[in-house]
């Protein structure tokens, strides 16, 4: 059921917190190389990127941020949040990312899975938001849809963004991880499925992918922990972001995948260090769930640009007094809007290695 | 996680659309001899039912149904139906159902699945309907909650149904049953998720469990379609009293599971003579579902019974009109209503063999 797609529609987008990529690019060099690669370097990270040759790619780094972004300081790109600086330069239609202390991981039959090929499947088959289908993913090899789906809802809708999966080093937080720490996850389950409209959802970007021309804007770097660090558990923007996607796609019908394609995660960091840490997202969790469990955009908003906007102002409005936290977010996400329509509407920039 | 739950807590109720059981029971000896074991004879059914000794059940038929029923016409215990006998007069916390062409499955690794023990464990651990978690359960061994679920739904809520799934004939409709005759489901999923609230599921009457103390009621056969045969294809009555549960579970806070465990379905009927069918149930699936879609029970229905007596008065007053199927279904409702109450109050009927 696959439509085809070119490999030039395709951005491999990775965000580079350490600075030799050799293992990493390697391993991926089998379903990396037919695309084109973008790496965006850190800019707390100090020294040379080392990059295996035999790729088509353009490097980023803290000073084409600097170029482009201009004097903006509410919008950051450091630590994990580089990469949405590449989210904003690209001009292709999709866009697939995953963390640099991933490796492909193998199947139970032992293949190597090709996340690539299982990210494009995934957004160019359409999405069923309307209706839970208990075989999971209905245009999959040998599925349909069960007695009782409605014939009506069996074309579906655009899939705007597909979440993969962590094998190994599973996707805690903080307080997990420190309690749990040796805990692995080693259960590989052999589904995608639509995440149900009106259904929130933790978005990792860990391992993610979506059509960069259907919600791309929507994917936004804006909530920054005061402590946040260097290890996922101590990051919060890619679930923010995560439920800005998810609020926005149910609003403007489309769909959110979750499920294959799994990646193996490597360990990086330490959770006993983490201990010491104040928790402050898990906290701050506790007053996003509510705000977007019960955040409705107007008929009038239809574009995604106009979507984040109003996500921004009820942010600033019910959430702005709570945490300084929130305020700076909101502006973050009315900021990016802006970056993202005059980078958008320029020419493509050009690249500096 | 799982709590201890007494083998006296649980009916396995069966519906006899054949009579020779012997295959079946003796297939599903090492999981249901624990247990006590309810078989309602289908009433349509003249043969005597072959039944293997070393079971501690109880069989009702025809007899039975008129006694407990009496002159009520409105409610059919006719076909897959008449397990519902089964539902009204058990007197277990939980029961688990399971059709009598299904046989235990095999795990990948080749080992077989109780059926039972998983359905027991999806009940008794909680279930997660406010906010998905992308590891599935959580509650699964060595699974956790992933990064940014929020911390005050962890605990979850109680779960009232567990659906179970099929490996080789998969539960497809007429039309694509006749179309794809040959297809088997040979996917193994291995997981179990909740279904998220507000989503509505085709939920199939196949392999199923429930909490008969905090739903059972809802579990009512009320959909029965005029050409309705003994293939599972040809019935509604599951789908339509699954879309009663899910949508009663929403509004008063229960929980209901998808996924493992599987069962093995063998073949049964000619999908070929199904061609010639009118295909009722699909039709009639496009006016049911925007109906289930947006009912809104009223705050005041905190008992499953007032529940299922405002569906009851809302696909009266809103489909009665479109199809006299609709208007039976709404009087089987608030008969089953009535009559489950009069048969719960009354002390534990005589069984007859």
């Amino acid at each position: 059921m696959s439509l085809a797609i070119k490999d030039n529609e395709v951005d491999i987008v990775i965000g580079a917190l350490r600075s030799d990529l050799t293992t990493f690019m390697n391993e991926w060099r089998p379903m990396f190389s037919r695309f084109h690669v973008i790496i965006v370097k850190d800019p707390d990270l100090k020294e040379e990127l080392k990059i295996p040759e035999g790729f088509n790619l353009d490097v980023y780094g803290k000073p084409d941020i600097d170029q482009v972004v201009g004097s903006s300081t509410s919008i950051l790109f450091s630590g994990y949040s580089c990469r949405y600086f590449g989210y904003l330069i690209s001009r292709k239609k999709y866009i697939i990312s995953v963390d640099d202390d991933c490796l492909p991981a193998r199947d139970p039959k032992g293949f190597l899975v090709d996340a690539v090929a299982q990210h494009i499947s995934n957004l160019t088959n359409p999405a069923t938001p309307f209706f839970f289908n208990t075989l999971y993913d209905p245009y999959a090899e040998g599925v349909d849809f069960v007695r009782g789906y409605p014939f009506s809802l069996r074309g579906g809708v655009k899939c705007a963004l597909s979440c993969g999966l962590w094998l190994n080093l599973a996707d805690h937080d903080a307080p997990t991880q420190a309690l749990k720490a040796r805990q692995r996850n080693s259960r590989y389950v052999d589904a995608v499925m639509t995440v149900p409209a009106g259904s929130l959802i933790p978005i990792s970007g860990i391992n993610i992918a979506f059509e960069r021309e259907a919600v791309g804007p929507a994917l936004v770097p804006a909530l920054k922990l005061a402590g946040e660090g260097k290890c996922r558990w101590e990051t919060m923007e890619d679930i923010w972001s995560g439920l800005c996607v998810k609020v926005i796609c149910d609003h403007l019908g489309l769909g959110v995948k979750t499920g294959l394609p799994y990646i193996w995660r490597t360990d990086r960091g330490d959770p006993i260090a983490s201990l010491k840490k104040e928790w402050e997202g898990v906290k701050l969790m506790e007053e996003v769930i509510p705000f977007f469990q019960s955040v409705r955009l107007p008929r009038e908003a239809t574009t995604v640009e106009e979507c984040i906007i109003e996500v921004a102002n009820a942010v600033k409005e019910r959430l702005g007094s709570m945490d300084p936290v929130f305020a700076r977010a909101a502006k973050a996400m009315l900021d990016w809007v802006k970056l993202w329509q005059s980078v958008g509407s320029s020419s493509s920039p050009s690249s500096a290695v």
